[in-house]
């Protein structure tokens, strides 16, 4: 089974990853956790440069096209094999990430990258996703502190600089997509603590891997 | 004035766009040469990526992606600026590298790499496309000199290790192109001496300036 965890800076999807890895070994399965961008070798690489305050003057298209190398590396290097191996793949991020955030956020042509998610995706589309909802402010104002923690005010990431009003627009594309898509998304609110989160994620997950 | 080289390996496209370049500043123009992969920040980085032997298991959508980033970023950071300047861009490889090695050599969909290359070169298209046209066994002993006189032989690079039918059909793909486009192509027989050829390039260019 593949499982995306989609949603704005600050909505705890590592947090969930993990908790929901926990949930899934316990129950004997094997669970491959994965990322975008950087779940791959060429991945890392990438990821870098898109991540880097340095590539300010990254063009959009530019951006866009390393996310979708990033997303075809990686499925045909590490997803499709766990799959096929019979494990469970949790993906932080993947291609509804490149809706909400260059189509929603950075105004590219929604219909556009769902061709190109296609391309990329080449047929492994997930099961179920994932959408972590949570208001802009109270999402930025956890990736802000999570930032401070790990010492890293610095260089506290491309996205999380970004205007709020740019998350405002992310969050109503992911909004969007889940309505467009009701049999793969499943929209969990983020607001409560990370326990009762993980409770309803835990509800969904073992509901579709019962069913 | 946007003028591209093409050609398989060996077909002289860098030794003519030095010659081009040299008759091009003699009357008086300012002369932007460029290449791809590579000709821009971004673009070192991916080159790396893209032409080292140890990427072999690049899955073939990432590559393209990877082109296509370095093609958008190209277009932004350098070729649209220079031309804006008055200058003339003479760029080595742009789109139709994509569509001739992707597209006939990787059978990858040719319309989908169209509407690719129409995303990442988004209305820059050049005015001029050199086709440097030869044999793929001619070419390949010629690149094969330049690389055992550079010291290369060891990483001759990824394309030129690559079997003579794929180079035969990227000629094709070319040869192709080139029949779609008549008047941004001109196709010069590649197989004479330098100087020969150079002729020939600079009697196209020159009209087309003139003209």
């Amino acid at each position: 089974m593949f499982i995306t965890l989609e949603g704005i800076e600050g909505s705890g999807k590592s947090t969930q990853i993990g908790l929901l890895t926990t949930a899934l070994e316990r129950t004997g399965r094997t669970v491959r956790v994965t990322r975008e961008p950087g779940g791959c070798g060429l991945g890392q690489t990438l990821r870098a440069i898109l991540l880097s305050l340095e590539t300010r003057n990254l063009d959009s298209r530019a951006e866009l096209f390393l996310y979708l190398a990033d997303r075809a590396q990686h499925v045909a290097e590490v997803i499709r094999p766990a799959l096929a191996a019979g494990q469970v793949v949790l993906c932080d991020r993947f291609a509804d990430s490149t809706i909400a955030y260059q189509g929603y956020g950075r105004s590219l042509d929604v219909a556009l990258l769902q061709q190109l998610n296609d391309v990329a995706v080449a047929g492994t589309w997930p099961q179920l996703t994932l959408l972590l909802d949570i208001d802009p402010e109270q999402g930025l104002r956890r990736a802000l502190a999570r930032n401070l923690q790990a010492g890293t005010t610095a260089a506290e990431g491309r996205f999380e600089a970004e205007h709020l009003d740019f998350h405002g627009r992310v969050r109503d594309g992911y909004r969007t997509l889940a309505s467009l898509h009701p049999r793969r998304f499943v929209t969990v609110d983020a607001t409560p603590d990370a326990a009762t989160v993980a409770a309803r994620v835990w509800d969904v997950v073992s509901q579709r891997l019962g069913g």
